[in-house]
């Protein structure tokens, strides 16, 4: 008989994981609090979502899963070759991501989770059952009995060889492995908060951008230093448009009037296309989100009796757009060890839990380390310089030389603890380079500091 | 109208917050899962505690709360002047905790609870109700509703102005906070498992400990580089002894033979005097603990609404004997935060989580690195040279040279993190006096490093 298994969250990762295992013939029970959100009642935007934007991780990652599953539910995304920075002034530059065109890509979370639910339904060892909400996990050798809430205030149990928790930051699945289960443990809030906000489509259509107001193919982003506004293209000519600052910021724009002369003050080119009305409206009720990481160790229970993937093993700030990607590879990972030894479940929950603990604690560093670089540093001098010097060496010397970004965003097969330590390496070459022309400057370094630039300048063109 | 408190957990630091609010006129009430440890039918020892010492923090913390209070409940307290390390061979050597005879004190946990509740018994402001486990607790601007399951299996609510966590290490007010506040918070298990054992007392008077078989006067160790044995003295003549070692040593030992082995090999004048069979037995039957450190930020809800205290705050490991004595000085603090702006609780927490953080940070810290000292730094010359260097500077220079020890454990004027700081001064100037000497050493410096040893042994005379 096939063996069973409890998949908790129908999010992104959940119903990835669910239909891997589907592949693999477990008998899966997929669970969600939430009612199903194609259903017309439940169409709601929660307005908490951030855009999403996935990269070659993520798509490698559903494509190991299931390739034609994977051009399905990609269809409508929107590649992004660069960042477009918007100054003050309401100049735009637009600064690549990748050294030969490479892209990220935009994508509405709704639209794919949607698209993952319909290839879900097309498994008949796939069972979905909305409404239910976890409140209790009993462990044992035998069987893992899950006990959930529904909408309907029930109380109701289903068992299962083991449960895969995919239920977010503030995972129950997580939470009742830690009575279990020695786990270490830590959440931690950075000082942002994020406010969504909307750019609709333009009134006529435009010459260049279509039905977008603004080119579709960059991530916006307005840096101010301690606060910033980004922007992603939907599919409908829309974008979705999030705000993040500090939490005393946000509050201390307490009227209508405060927060307009802010707007207008900080991101003028922004709200003209929003709206004057439709932006202050927005920032004023939108709700608040907070930004959490959270790391632990281990992700399961011993004996293969549970494992938690996505946000529920390792929830980060989006600043590196990493989020999804991260938990779509868990996935990869946890079934290339369970393809090795597909009869010993308890040695690859264990080995998952040990190997993938560096990678995770690591894409967690770089996320939060990155809104430094989103909101402050990208109109650094000194960051630009690096930046184009990291290029030239990368253009130059191909896959002997990998921005950092290049690495984290493009290269899949370069696991994330190996793109920090490849990085450092890096950086400290650049370093180097940046005091040798400093120490020649008197002597001529400058001339070789303009020779570089104009390198550059025609590699651009 | 009086404002009202529930104090969650009737523990030590529950009592000594219930009394100290009482003191200052709240109507009080101490809820505790558990029923009451006084009565006959519950006086089942959990074997679990680790024995107590309680040092200045503790004591100055209870003094201050009510002088009367401290003696009585302190009455059976055992003074230990310094740590007695056993070798191998059974050898005993004493190493003195102060540089003037300063003493920390044995002190049984259930004892010391037990003589709280008595003192909390007095309070006709103060209701307690035993067997009434936290469920949930709503926060509202007006009032606190806590909800708790009685161990009849009914729901009951008890409001309140605000509340006060003293729950211990797992906290459900902690948990019940984090869905109201932005709580930074980190569990981390240390590889360490405890079993607690048992020395009884002498069947005949002992000439020198009476009915004690070992020396009650000093902190009993058995240091054997990655695990260890403790023993403290009761009242009654007996030890509590807790083995502490690596979770994986104590899986190895599975059959009574390996630990009667073990035992035998490592702590062979222990086991004699706790009788090899009830040794064997206590440490095959009895719960093995896990050790684990919590930190989180901040300690309360905003508007005043509730605090943690104690472990619920703070979980460390009982490497520096400092748990009880934290959680004591906890409740000092808090309290004359309030003496001082006994109008503005709001402010008051504010500033407590804010002010507080530092040092409780720097106990754990020191707790965990104490492990390393206890079970192995103690035995190693370099450790012992450079310690009584510490104590010849400390009784030479006074109150201008103080270990740190000293400052943790008899200094209670000294913030924990103070004493961190001073400590890495001192640190220094010992790293270089060493230097000095070593770099000496061929030109006469084994002579100075031979003076030094002897005034020392002088001063020890």
């Amino acid at each position: 008989m096939a063996e069973s298994v409890n998949v908790i969250g129908a999010g992104l990762v959940g119903c990835l994981a669910a239909i891997a295992l589907a592949k693999r013939d477990f008998e899966v029970t997929l669970f969600d609090y939430r009612q199903d959100p194609r259903l017309e009642t439940t169409k709601d935007r929660n307005l908490r979502s951030i855009n999403l934007a996935i990269s070659a991780r993520g798509i490698t990652s559903l494509e190991f899963v299931d390739e034609q599953i994977s051009q399905r539910v990609l269809k409508n995304m929107i590649p992004m070759r660069g960042r477009m920075i918007h100054d003050l002034a309401g100049n735009q530059e637009s600064q690549d991501y990748g050294l030969f065109g490479e892209c990220i890509n935009s994508i509405d979370r709704s639209v794919l989770n949607n698209n993952l639910l319909d290839e879900v339904d097309r498994f008949s060892n796939i069972h979905v059952k909305f409404g239910h909400k976890l409140s209790r996990v009993d462990f044992s050798r035998e069987k893992q009995t899950c006990v959930f809430t529904t909408d309907a205030k029930e109380q109701k149990s289903y068992d299962a060889d083991f449960v895969v928790g995919c239920d977010g930051a503030y995972s129950t699945t997580r939470s009742q492995m830690q009575r279990e289960v020695r786990m270490d443990y830590s959440q931690e809030y950075i000082d942002c908060c994020y406010i969504e906000l909307y750019i609709p489509p333009a009134e006529t259509q435009d010459a260049t951008f279509g039905s977008f107001v603004m080119s579709p193919n960059h991530l916006h982003i307005w840096p101010r230093h301690n606060f910033m506004l980004i922007a992603l293209a939907n599919g409908d000519g829309s974008f979705t448009s999030t705000f993040f600052g500090p939490w005393s910021l946000v509050e201390s724009l307490d009227s209508r009037t405060k927060i307009e002369e802010f707007l207008k003050c900080n991101f003028s080119d922004a709200l003209d296309v929003m709206g004057h009305k439709n932006a202050v409206d927005a920032f004023e009720r939108n709700p608040r989100g907070a930004l959490m990481c959270v790391e632990c160790k281990p992700y399961h229970v011993d004996q293969g009796r549970a494992i938690i993937l996505g946000d529920a093993a390792h929830s980060m700030v989006p600043f590196y757009g990493q989020g999804m990607n991260c938990g779509f590879e868990d996935v990869k990972v946890l079934m290339r060890l369970l393809d090795a030894h597909p009869q010993d479940r308890a040695a690859v929950f264990a080995e998952y839990s040990l190997n993938r603990h560096e990678d995770l604690v690591s894409i967690i560093k770089l996320a939060k380390d990155n809104y430094k670089e989103m909101s402050h540093g990208v109109t650094s001098r000194l960051y630009l310089i690096r930046k184009k010097l990291d290029t030239l060496l990368g253009k130059w010397l191909k896959d002997k030389w990998l921005p950092l970004y290049t690495m984290v965003s493009f290269k899949a097969d370069i696991p994330y603890h190996k793109a920090i330590l490849t990085e450092q390496r890096q950086k400290r070459i650049l370093a180097y380079i940046q005091a040798v022309i400093l120490a020649t400057l008197p002597i001529g370094g400058l001339g070789l500091y303009k020779i570089i630039r104009k390198t550059l300048k025609n590699y651009r063109k």
